[in-house]
């Protein structure tokens, strides 16, 4: 027996008994068919109430102590983790991800819940500063962030579970103090509709106010621009494609009153690859790299689209062991008829550029909805001549640029766009020239890996998933690991207030033992002042 | 003998023998007529010129170590130190604020200068993070904040040195790693010049690369406008009016690639004053609220244009004691014709408004440079219909909100838009009422004062001079204090580097003995892993 039902209604607070107009229906990219079940499009009014909602929420939430919001997110891991099966189960119908690679998606999803459920409960990430000097007769002063208000969130398609519905945006936010209202991405509105199923009733269980999560189907755009063009929205969460962000990114500049998008857009990210590392490790970089390149199809924001090597007769044998294990790669369905529509329609227009030619081309092809794995080449001087060369074809495609020394890899970054990753390949005694390329790369990308590939984002306090636009909208800002609660806070300081009207986080006794900035010390001690 | 003359031009790297085509006087508001030098506007190659030389310098600048960064910003405090008088006789002619006043600013200036010199010779203000375990098999991820790239900077008019060319703005840039382009306030470009002096000065003896800082001449808006168009601009960072910051935020957002503009537009620093408080410290609320109102005429970010009181017979005294103060308060030339125009037209609005009345007005004013105090009182009834009521008036104007009682108090804080403070008085029983306040407040305002006035920021660790729009344009940062450096940084991530590929600052013996979060500790301890 099923746990929760897929009823096709958004949930407004704790809602689902709600009036909607107009439908749509998901097509499996797994069986090549509609799903049959009715999706029904969030009216003006449902999304007014949900907003309503979450402002009111958020008055209420943003003062409720961490402890208790630690007990709501255990709550969601608990009635997620209920449902498990019937989630991935569904989620593979929905986006034709195998059902192992959903199955690490999901650990990785309650995992990373849990990761900020200790996050909160550990309470230092609230930065508390305090500058109280007993001996001067300067002002008492003590700052700590708090919640920015109610934040709208849009999952991601390539990430049904992990970037979605109870992904690292909406759990940051909750963990923050902010009720989060997602838009459902309508190519798996079925799994949304059960993870927000479990939100509500973890919600409703832990007693949070109701309107703390709301979920809001959707086939078009209508409810997500008014979503972030609403008052009651201070923050926006995205993850997908360069287009789609940017046009959140507009409207929220473009308000009466604007608010911050953290719009995760995705890149390239390229791989420098000197020659003495390919000789030695040929077969196993070969591999890596077409392991990496197709992984769920290349739909990952860290697909390794774009690498540089160095001219030599060593790239022959290169190019055909990747030319062999492009036929070996395991492939599958693309995620939506639109992706897979757009990635061929994109890669015909690479094939057909000037002085780019193909080095690896996969030959099964089994449906429309399947991506061709794609690999091409070009010469260092021809990529500096075209710009649309950087340009992110999402799927299994990767350009291959040959330069004709390392001076030219070099000088090329100097023109790349912004990334969220770049990896360097090299032997250890390659010593200055990772030194000259790790200090270039370090202004473009967010992330810099030493032989190893770009997929693969490690949910940890120390993770920066972001980087130069166009990889995000805000470089200053990561979307993976604990740091990305830092999108949904802003500071606030107090002056001269007696100790009994501070938060517990900046009292004289540190009762809940953070780690707090006094004076500028680290430490979890208590302050020594008079009252 | 001078140190520096004042020749008018810009200075672009090192240099200032540079072609220019129109120029501009400056009208001192303290001798009521043009001053004699001739200031050159930049030309479009001359902004060219600074943006290419700030980029060149930015590859140089960014790895230089912080000790060298801090040998330079020592060296400006000794280069404007040299010349502090005349840059405070300049400062005097040419905003007309007190010479006194003008000391204390040059104070506070040099002070905050060392502030980030110690900021960056202790080191953690990179915000190092390490997941290094040794027992586990996961990835070794270290993260860093570094250098975002040349900033754009603007100056205020208020505050010729310490919110102009080497204030807290242009320091925390140069401090974080960044190179820096100044949009010479033009009410000030004399004392702009003189400084501007000084930091390239320091600049070249202790050999920073040319272009690390530039100063550039306009009395309009081209300049500034090419500089946030600039796609050598990485950050704005804009002290003024609400009217001049959302110009820069609306440019950079429209840019093909958007930069973050940190604007603090100021505010009206709302005072919630409780009954009891009021008839225990009559007179010194009264005295210490016009010495708040006056100071500076009125030009302060944190002047209290606003203040709730609640019904009762005690408020008629206290009027009468306002009305005494106001005719005794220190009153002087505002900083510009322009800003006294502007002062005199908002205030003949506000006078004509509906249910607004007059209860003090100074009768002083002997120039049309001058600003006439008046504080002007509604009903808080009449304050919710009347939304314009909130509007800042820049200059020694506040409204005096009664209230019917505490309750519609509180309500009206629903309402407000986003403040730089917010002020509370009560008495020490009123602890209940207090805490209401704070808890709403803090949503609104970035700093909450308890019994004290909104002027008079300190510049530390744990300061917060910032808050919700329209205050600033981005609530998740402080334009003082040491927490301004974060405007200007990103974070960088490595996976896997060995030891000598990474910064020092993530090495695992901490050499530079800075603290650093090392698997969710804070420690300064090394760190203990295999190589």
């Amino acid at each position: 027996m099923k746990k929760y039902s897929i009823t096709g209604k958004s949930i407004i607070g704790y809602q689902k008994n709600i009036s909607s107009e107009k439908d749509f229906k998901i097509l499996s990219p797994l069986l090549k068919k509609e799903l049959k079940e009715d999706f029904f499009i969030a009216t003006e009014s449902e999304v007014d109430l949900a907003l309503n909602f979450a402002h009111k929420a958020f008055k209420e939430y943003r003062l409720i102590p961490s402890r208790r919001r630690a007990d709501f997110l255990n709550e969601i891991i608990n009635h997620i983790s209920d449902c498990k099966n019937e989630i991935i189960e569904r989620a593979h119908l929905e986006t034709a991800l195998p059902i192992q690679r959903l199955e690490g998606e999901m650990d990785r999803t309650l995992n990373q819940i849990k990761l900020f459920v200790n996050l909160i409960l550990d309470g230092s990430y609230v930065n508390a500063t305090i500058v109280a000097d007993e001996l001067k007769s300067k002002q008492d002063i003590r700052k700590m962030l708090i919640p920015i208000g109610p934040v709208a969130v849009f999952g991601a398609s390539n990430f049904p579970l992990a970037f979605s519905t109870a992904g690292g945006d909406t759990i940051s936010a909750l963990a923050a103090g902010c009720p989060v209202i997602v838009k459902s991405h309508p190519a798996h509105a079925g799994t949304g509709e059960l993870v927000a199923t479990a939100i509500c009733e973890a919600a409703r269980k832990t007693k949070m106010p109701e309107g703390v999560f709301s979920n809001l189907n959707d086939s078009g755009y209508f409810v997500g621009q008014k979503l972030v063009k609403a008052k009651q929205i201070k923050a926006v969460a995205f993850t997908g494609s360069y287009t789609g962000g940017m046009e959140l990114y507009k409207i929220a500049c473009n308000r009466k009153t604007p608010i911050p998008v953290f719009a995760e857009m995705g890149s390239v990210n390229p791989l420098f690859v000197l020659p003495n590392y390919v000789k030695d490790n040929l077969h196993e970089f070969a591999k890596n790299y077409v392991a990496s390149l197709t992984l769920g199809a290349g739909q990952f924001c860290t697909n390794p689209g774009l690498m540089f090597v160095i001219e030599g007769e060593y790239l022959e044998k290169l190019f055909d062991i990747l030319s062999d294990e492009v036929q070996n790669a395991i492939t599958h369905e693309m995620l939506t008829e639109r992706i897979a529509n757009n990635y061929s329609q994109l890669l015909k227009k690479a094939l057909s550029k000037k002085e780019v030619y193909p080095i690896a081309v996969s030959e099964k092809y089994h449906s429309k909805f399947e991506a061709n794995t794609v690999v091409v080449k070009t010469t260092g001087y021809n990529f500096k001549q075209d710009n649309s060369l950087q340009k992110e074809i999402f799927g299994p495609h990767s350009l291959i640029v040959v330069c004709k020394d390392f001076q030219e890899m070099l000088d090329i970054i100097d023109n790349l766009e912004g990334q969220l990753t770049a990896s360097v390949f090299a032997n250890k005694n390659e010593t200055e020239k990772q030194t000259k390329l790790f200090e270039k790369l370090s202004d473009i990308a967010g992330r810099l890996i030493l032989n190893d590939m770009p997929t693969g984002v490690q949910v940890c306090s120390a993770m920066h998933h972001g980087g130069p636009f166009p990889a995000t909208s805000n470089s200053q800002y990561t979307s993976v690991g604990t740091d990305s609660i830092k999108r949904f806070l802003k500071p606030v300081c107090f002056q001269n207030l007696p100790d009994e009207l501070l938060p517990n986080e900046l009292r004289n006794v540190n009762k809940l033992k953070i780690f707090r900035n006094v004076n500028n010390i680290f430490t979890k001690n208590n302050l020594n002042v008079k009252s």
